[in-house]
Order: C-alpha cells, then sequence, then structure tokens
C-alpha cells in the first residue's frame, strides 16, 4: 500500500489522481491533501479519503473548512509550512507535487531531502530553480518521476537505456487552441477562445501557456533539467493530434516514442505505479486502426515567439529563467482576469526578460527576490 | 573486439551485416562467413576480412573459389557441418543467422548450445520449429537477438519493461508492393512486379512474401515464439510509411513504439551492440518534421489472406506451421521461376495446410520429414 500526499489537490492533475488513486484501493492510499481555495472540491475528496492530514491556503479557508466538514482543527495546516509538512511527512510514500507555480518550490525541496518518491508536475518549479532542484536530487538520490505527458513519454522511452546513447529529445506540441490562426487573427481572440484546448482537459493557466506555446517552452526547460540534456539537443516538432507524446532519437538513429489517447490519468499512474505498470479498465485504448492518419510540421518560432523565448532564457541560464516563469505566471493571470489582451502576454514577457540583468547561479534566496520583484513590477504597471 | 560469425553473408542480411562490421572496424571482426553459391558477392568480403573460416554450399563450390581466390582449403567447409561449425566454434562471440529459409535450423540450435550471441534473421527457423528453439534458448539461457526491424522494434520498445505488463504487440506492415490493387489485380502480376518493394530494400524471398502478406505472418509466428506472447495478444495493423516498425501496448494502455528510417541496418547493428547503442554516420536521421503524415488502417483478412492462415496454422501449433513455411518457402521458388501465377502461392499454401494431419509437438526428426514432405510433394505437382 503505498501512502500518498497530493500538494494541489482540487487541480486538474490533483483531481485525476485522486480518480487513480480511487480506481486502485489496493494499492493506494491519500494520506494527505492540499489544495488551496477551493473547498468544494476538496470536500467529497476528505468525506471520501479522510485524509490524516488536510493543508489549506489560510486560516480563513481552515475556518469555512472546519464550519462545512467534520475534521478536528488539529488535523488541518496552513500555508507553505503546512505544504513542506506533507511533503517530508514520515508516513508518506509518494509526493505527488501538482502545485500550481513556483510556489511550489520550498515543498519540492522538502520532499527531496526527506528522499520520497516525486510525482512531479509542477514545472514551473524546475523553470525557475532547476539548477537548485536537480542539485538536491543529485544529492539525496533522488528520481523525479515527471507526471506532464511530454515527459512521461521520454521517461518511458528512455527506460531500460543508458542516457549517453540519446541523440535527441523531441517534444511534440499539439499547437494550443490557436494552433490554426495567424498572428493577425490572434489579436482579438478572448479567454474563453483560449481556454478550449483541441486535446487535452487541463487547468486554465497550462491551457492558456498552450495557446502562447510558452507551455511547450516550459516543457524544454523541464526537459532540460530532468533529463540533463544540452537544449542543442531539444527538439520541438507540431503534431496536432497528440497521439504521439514525445520521442527520443539514439545516436544509432533509432526513435522511441510512448503513445496514447491524450489522458492525464495514464502518466499520473505510471508516475504513481513506476517501475511497474498498473492495469486500468477506466483509460481508453489507443485503437491504432482507426487513427489513420497523424501529422507532423515544423514549429514556427516566428508565428510562437513564447518559444524561442523560453529556449534564449533557458540557454542563458542562471536568474533569467525565473524571469520567465514569473513574468509569464503574471502575465496569464492578468490575461484570465481580461486585464491584457492574449498578445500582451508576450510582450510583458518579452520585456521583463529584456529589463532582466542576468546573474549567475542564483541562491534560493535571490530566486525568490527576482521572482517577487517580476512579479510586483509587472502588477504594478497594469493596475 | 566482438568476434563474429555470419551465416548467409552474401544474402541482403548478410551483406548490410558486413557494411555495419566495416563502418566500426574497432568494434567487431569477421571471423567466419558461410554462403550458398554467390562466389562473386563473396569474394570481396574474404579479400577484405580474411575471415579465418569459410562455409560453402557444396565441394563444386569450393573448388570454384579456391580457383578464384588464395585461400587454404583446409580454412573451407561445406554444407550444414560447415554451418554447425562456425556457429558454435569456440573463437566466434556473436553468431548472425541470416540464413534463408528452415535450414538454418540445426545452426540455431548449435549456437545456443553453444551460449553464443546470436543476432537473429531466420524466421523461418522460428515457425517451423519455434517450440524446440526456444524450449533450448530458455535451457540455455540464451537471448535471441532480433534483426528483422519489426522484432527489434519490438525488443527495443520491450527494453526494461516486465514482459507480464504487455496487453498487446501490434506489428506493422506496409502492405508490399501490390497494396493498392485488388485482388481482381493480382491475377496478372508478374515476378518483377511483384520484387518491386515500396519501402525496403531486401532480398527476393522476404519481398514476395511482403507482397503475399505471408511475411507479417511469419513474422506473427515469429513474434509468438521471440516474445512468449498468445497469438490473441499479436495484431498487425497496415502503415504505409514504414516508420513506426512496430508497437507495444502495456496494460496501463501506454504505448511505446520503434521508429526510424527503413534501413535494416539499425536493427542489425543494434543486435550488433545490445545493449548498447553505437553512433553511426551512414544511417539516415528519421526528420520527424519532414514526415506530414503517417498513415494507418486495418488489414484486410480477406484481401490478405495468407495473414490468415499464419494465424490459423500458428494458433493450432505442433507441425501446422512448419507445413506453413515449407509450402510457402516452396511455392515462392516456384512463382521466382515462373512456374506459377502469383494467386497460386497462396492455393499452394491452404491446400498444404487442409491437406496436412496435424502433429503436435513434434521433435526435431518430425518436423524435417514434414518439412521435407510437404516440399517434395509440391514440387511434384509441379514439375
Amino acid at each position: 500500500m503505498k501512502k500518498i500526499s497530493i500538494l494541489g489537490a482540487t487541480g486538474s492533475i490533483g483531481l485525476q489522481t485522486v480518480e487513480v488513486i480511487e480506481e486502485h484501493p489496493d494499492q493506494f492510499q491519500l494520506t494527505a491533501i492540499a489544495f488551496g481555495k477551493n473547498i468544494e472540491k476538496a470536500i467529497p475528496i476528505i468525506q471520501y479519503h479522510r485524509p490524516k492530514t488536510i493543508v489549506v491556503a489560510d486560516h480563513d479557508i481552515k475556518e469555512k473548512l472546519t464550519l462545512q466538514i467534520d475534521v478536528a482543527p488539529q488535523h488541518i495546516l496552513v500555508g507553505e509550512e503546512g505544504l513542506i509538512d506533507i511533503s517530508c511527512d514520515r508516513e508518506i510514500d509518494l509526493v505527488v507535487n501538482a502545485v500550481m507555480g513556483s510556489m511550489g518550490l520550498p515543498a519540492t525541496i522538502a520532499a527531496i531531502e526527506a528522499q520520497k518518491q516525486i510525482a512531479f508536475a509542477n514545472k514551473e518549479t524546475l523553470v525557475t530553480a532547476g539548477h537548485l532542484v536537480m542539485e538536491k536530487a543529485k544529492e539525496y538520490n533522488v528520481n523525479l518521476l515527471p507526471v506532464d505527458s511530454e515527459h512521461s513519454a521520454i521517461f518511458q522511452a528512455l527506460n531500460g537505456e543508458d542516457k549517453k546513447s540519446v541523440n535527441q529529445i523531441i517534444l511534440t506540441a499539439s499547437g494550443g487552441s490557436f494552433r490554426d490562426k495567424t498572428r493577425a487573427d490572434l489579436s482579438g481572440v478572448t479567454v474563453n477562445d483560449a481556454l478550449n484546448h483541441p486535446n487535452w482537459d487541463m487547468g486554465a493557466k497550462i491551457t492558456i501557456d498552450s495557446a502562447t506555446m510558452m507551455n511547450k517552452g516550459l516543457e524544454v526547460i523541464e526537459a532540460h533539467w530532468l533529463f540533463d540534456i544540452p537544449y542543442e539537443k531539444i527538439d520541438v516538432v507540431q503534431h496536432r493530434e497528440s497521439v504521439i507524446h514525445s520521442m527520443i532519437e539514439y545516436v544509432d538513429r533509432s526513435v522511441i516514442a510512448q503513445l496514447g489517447t491524450p489522458d492525464m490519468r495514464v502518466p499520473i499512474q505510471y508516475a504513481l505505479t513506476y517501475p511497474e505498470r498498473l492495469s486500468s479498465l477506466s483509460f481508453e485504448p489507443l485503437d491504432v486502426k482507426q487513427l489513420h492518419q497523424l501529422h507532423f510540421q515544423e514549429l514556427d518560432m516566428n508565428r510562437f515567439p513564447m518559444l524561442r523565448y523560453a529556449y534564449e532564457a533557458g540557454k542563458k541560464g542562471g536568474s533569467m529563467p525565473t524571469v520567465l516563469n514569473a513574468a509569464n505566471e503574471v502575465a496569464v493571470a492578468l490575461f484570465l482576469q481580461e486585464k491584457i489582451t492574449f498578445l500582451e502576454i508576450e510582450t510583458i514577457v518579452e520585456h521583463a526578460l529584456q529589463a532582466h540583468r542576468l546573474i549567475q547561479s542564483p541562491d534560493l534566496e535571490t530566486i525568490n527576490q527576482i521572482d517577487q520583484e517580476t512579479r510586483i513590477k509587472i502588477d504594478e504597471a497594469h493596475r
């Protein structure tokens, strides 16, 4: 029985993790959950699983929760401290880090230091502080088990292989909600247009990131850190159907790919069961005969400048990806609040990167400071 | 330095194995070769590599060879005895079994008993006597390293995985030279038409087998034995481009595929270097961005009855696949000699299977007897 804590339990990945756990009550036990403010979605999980510990965003939410459900207050923790607690709790075997944004960083570090298995869906953490996280992971000999479908695909395609034989990682990109629009078309698009992803059912932030192609940019940086591969060996190809989730070209030109229907529960479950696989009745098989056609094409960096910014920030390294990520998080939030247009997301990120003076090998404190400064500066400009 | 013997050195797989060896003189040494009658193709190999032992089909060829090239007669062996000798020679590390047809069987057994690494391209051996070969392989703890592109793909997709997690093997089929023809179109096709394979450059026998789809049928049976998978879990899908060489669906619905340009040297080299991979400058990379489209469709068993015969013979087991293979080998030879039409290949195989009374668990002697009887009967009917 694997005892699991989910950080970000009411988000898209969190809820799908709960589904996987519920399908296999003989394998998994949900021992702790953390969520922000979404009490409505949290209550059925708490009632069904009775987790030992619940972490919420603040004392206000804690109070509201205790009014609605019978949980002893000492079982409810608050904020970052709570997140860290259920990431390193002695009873926990595996931590699912599905927190959104770079706020998942301290919990990631805590889980690594406690040598937990970590199912990792918090890519912003690696983007913003990849060098620190991976250094820790190496020091404590901890594997980050990727949950992102692309990184899970790479992880699976690497299975049994020597990493030194990798010639190239090829991430596939569906193209997002606006893949068939020109740049001219993009000036008038709305939040609702952007949230309509053609293949994947995901949270709002990542769906917008897919539309701007920043999601693929963040994935490139995440892949760089997770698999210790230079940016020159990471490529992106547009693949409309999201059937091939990503692939590896080896030095002998042999390419290994992972395919499947677009269902996040598959990579989630793989991270939970690794190195084993578990049969699941609720997952739709990929009917290869019904595929008929798969399409591939080059991604145009001028059409999708955010991908270029991400490569550039990744290659410059140091504090640059922190700025990339913070600026993007704030810009996406502003767009979701309808305070800026879709194309202004790009402009905000571009300007933030241009204005930043690179700091090499920043420590955690410096990263936090740069992250905060970047957010405040953009927020203030859009009051 | 791996010391290699090639059985079938002047065939398509043999010659491409020689190419791989020549590209990596620091890794491989060609220590022995066997060929049938093709002195012309053998001479440059012998002159370049100076193999310690040469095996030829008969004394006549041996005499011709010694007249054309300076080799001491004691280094030239003859027939099956010679094949067996260079399959278990103490000096040899790896045996490439690229003999055509079931005549490769005794050498396969000898190589297994000598616990050699075996790069295996002699699928007829497994079709005709799979239960005996795999029993031996298990007894001597020898891995057959597949050279066929489909089986190499499956072997690579299995890397690092637990075989118990396999839900389904999906072999891809280009469709062969006549994939766009109806059955009505097939009545008038010639040998030259049939030898014109759309994707792969292979020997005559396998190219005809591709056109009749018997090749895929033999591969289904080969996969059954190599990977110890029931026929119900082996499927075939038509895939025109031969880019995905085959795939595995695991119990969690995750599919792992191996892709590449159609170049037999890639799976040959992988079998030679396994479990490592070797960089090769002469292999064309797969340019995913230039793929544009990949096509998939169901294979119609009525259009390609030979595939149905193979599944049926495989499922019946015992001596049935021996008859399937022997009848097919003779029928293809008769077609290549223009003694029968293309569609008569099917009729001959169908009738041979219908006429045969199944023997369960035949031993080697029984198999040889059935193999010979089947051939003689068909040959006599087509004098």
